[in-house]
């Protein structure tokens, strides 16, 4: 079938709006008409050349929302007309990591998603004839998509997909991060590193968690206003302050934080979000994506001293067991969505997505076809 | 009072045995008489000058046992005549890391112990008239030393001094780091780097989580042998592979260790360390101890995609609540410490002690006055 899709056709070049074939479903697979996708910064991470793992030509977007319109062989979980947020991070429940009980991390197609193919090793799209990857699994930027059925959470049909598409990444993993990897408790003191999308999920999860001080840290201070709307109690910009953010916190804390979030790929924030937790108990959830080949560090004291560091993948979430209940609690209000979508706009404007994201304009743009 | 001693008058200067005057314990102090001492090398670092706290002249020494001779004002908790293993991480009970449930460094007398000095900010010790500094707040290394209170275990009179000694340092941060810190549970695979006294411990409490497989690595192939009747299933030299050691153990593991341990104090083994472990939730304890200025790092990829950094100091053990038990383990044959005393010698062969375990000839050589 045909499709509308913004293909990525190379590096560091803009989305071309274009009409790409589409194949059905097989065995396993489902078809889905993807009604909304937020833009994310990791599209842009790949789109920009800089992902190890990154293929052209591709369909980009990982945080969509969509109904099933038809599924291959021997699929059972959906069926056409089903509400379905397609999963970047895979549950298939049979894998040793879903069995586990310890991770999200369902390896059970992680090595054909990783090259941009379906778990048969060939892709669904193409273009005047010549193959276009899949990417993430889900491949969101085009109006119909295929995915395996492991990678489809299936919710609630009355819930606004135009809203809870971004359940799909940024939201879930920020308040997944906080319940799932810190586990923080009522009364915790928690650091949030970037206040875009996945540092104000952090905010909102941690008043979930009815943190008893929750400090919010940027350069952007334009962003306090909305961080402390969010649960922020204190907000702090690293520029105003003429020693190192971790001192700063630590004095601010009499000790240090409980919990620490960096949620923004740099590793010199990653190594002052460590540094600034409690001696004897602070744990530092990493969640930003850095740049390939980028290390952290520290001295080892850190560590012997008593602080963990941790990392946080999709907030830790099962995407088909725990995402539906998520969705209902946007429903209800208790996962508020609104004040991400700061811009909307349909497909054909999804290069300005992009534009509003780079120049720090957007917290999240929804794309709708 | 006179005491026999094994000073320290400045880095890198063999210990000179030596009449040195011991003033009695002032309030919340104790008058301890050592009867047998281990030498470690956290005594061996702090005398070649490298540490960064080191003082001079001081007496070293932390790994001892003794018997209490004299009590100062308001001390409650042990009288003259109880069997004692000094404490280098106290356990006053009531400060907020006490307090806290989730660390064992007591944060008391921290300051002043880092100083080289009693919690009153002097020493007790001197020579011809000048002060003698304290070390880790124990200072074994004297047949009479003075301590706080807070920093003395009361053990069972019956348990052999020259064996229990040895869970004053070495021993207990080994086992301790397998059941307070990683929490290995029956199964669990596990590696430990360095097969010192530290990783010997740490086997042997692997051994006695009922972990399933238990890799040890060292490039010192002549230690496999102890390591193997300690617990050792697999015993790996990193010298005899062609490729990064981590990469060998995933390898042998399918996928990697759910715990490993340095046991060492080298950074580029601690990243080994990390990179070994299982992708979605292996955990990494640092218990070496690394040179002054020294870092850490890796690709934060490697904790985003499920594995824990963490450290672990006197294994996480309380040492006022926990270490008597530990001291009946020991009696039971429940740990064994005859292994790990490779050599007995008098104060005045100290200095023997440190070439031993420089030259890699000893585990531990067990000091008697």
């Amino acid at each position: 079938m045909k499709s509308r899709a913004a293909v990525a056709f190379g590096p560091g070049q803009p989305l071309q709006i274009v009409e790409i074939d589409v194949e059905p479903p097989r065995a396993g697979e489902v078809l889905v008409k993807i009604t909304h996708t937020g833009v994310c910064h990791t599209d842009a991470y790949t789109l920009s050349g800089d992902d190890p793992e990154g293929v052209f030509p591709a369909v980009l977007g990982h945080e969509g929302g969509g109904i099933v319109v038809q599924v291959g062989e021997g699929v059972t979980s959906v069926q056409p007309g089903d509400h379905v947020i397609p999963l970047y991070t895979a549950e298939c429940k049979t894998c040793n990591f879903c069995l586990s009980g310890k991770t999200n991390l369902c390896q059970k197609i992680r090595a054909t998603q990783g090259k941009g193919l379906m778990p048969d090793g060939t892709t669904r799209f193409s273009y005047q004839g010549q193959p276009i990857y899949h990417y993430m699994g889900t491949s969101t930027f085009s109006e119909y998509t295929v995915v395996a059925e492991i990678s489809l959470a299936k919710i609630n049909p009355e819930a606004p997909l135009e809203k809870v598409c971004l359940l799909g990444c940024g939201v879930t993993t920020g308040i997944g991060a906080v319940h799932n990897t810190a586990k923080v408790k009522e009364g915790d003191t928690v650091a949030v590193f970037g206040l875009g999308g996945i540092g104000l999920a952090v905010l909102q999860g941690a008043k979930q968690a009815k943190a008893g001080r929750i400090i919010a840290i940027d350069t952007n201070p334009s962003k306090f206003d909305l961080a402390r709307s969010m649960g922020a109690t204190d907000c702090i910009n690293p520029k105003d302050e003429d020693k190192p953010i971790q001192d700063v916190i630590v004095e601010l804390t009499d000790g240090g934080v409980d919990f620490s979030f960096e949620c923004i790929g740099n590793v010199n924030v990653m190594r002052a979000a460590l540094e600034c937790c409690h001696k004897g108990w602070g744990e530092s959830v990493i969640i930003g994506v850095a740049g390939a080949g980028q290390e952290i560090s520290t001295r080892p004291f850190q560590l012997v001293t008593g602080r963990v560091w941790r990392g946080s993948a999709f907030g830790g979430v099962k995407g088909r067991t725990q995402l539906p209940s998520m969705v209902e609690d946007a429903m209800r209000g208790d996962i508020q969505l609104d004040p991400f979508i700061t811009h909307t706009m349909p497909l054909e404007r999804i290069n300005e997505a992009f534009d509003l994201m780079h120049t720090g304009q957007s917290i999240r743009t929804v794309v709708h076809f």
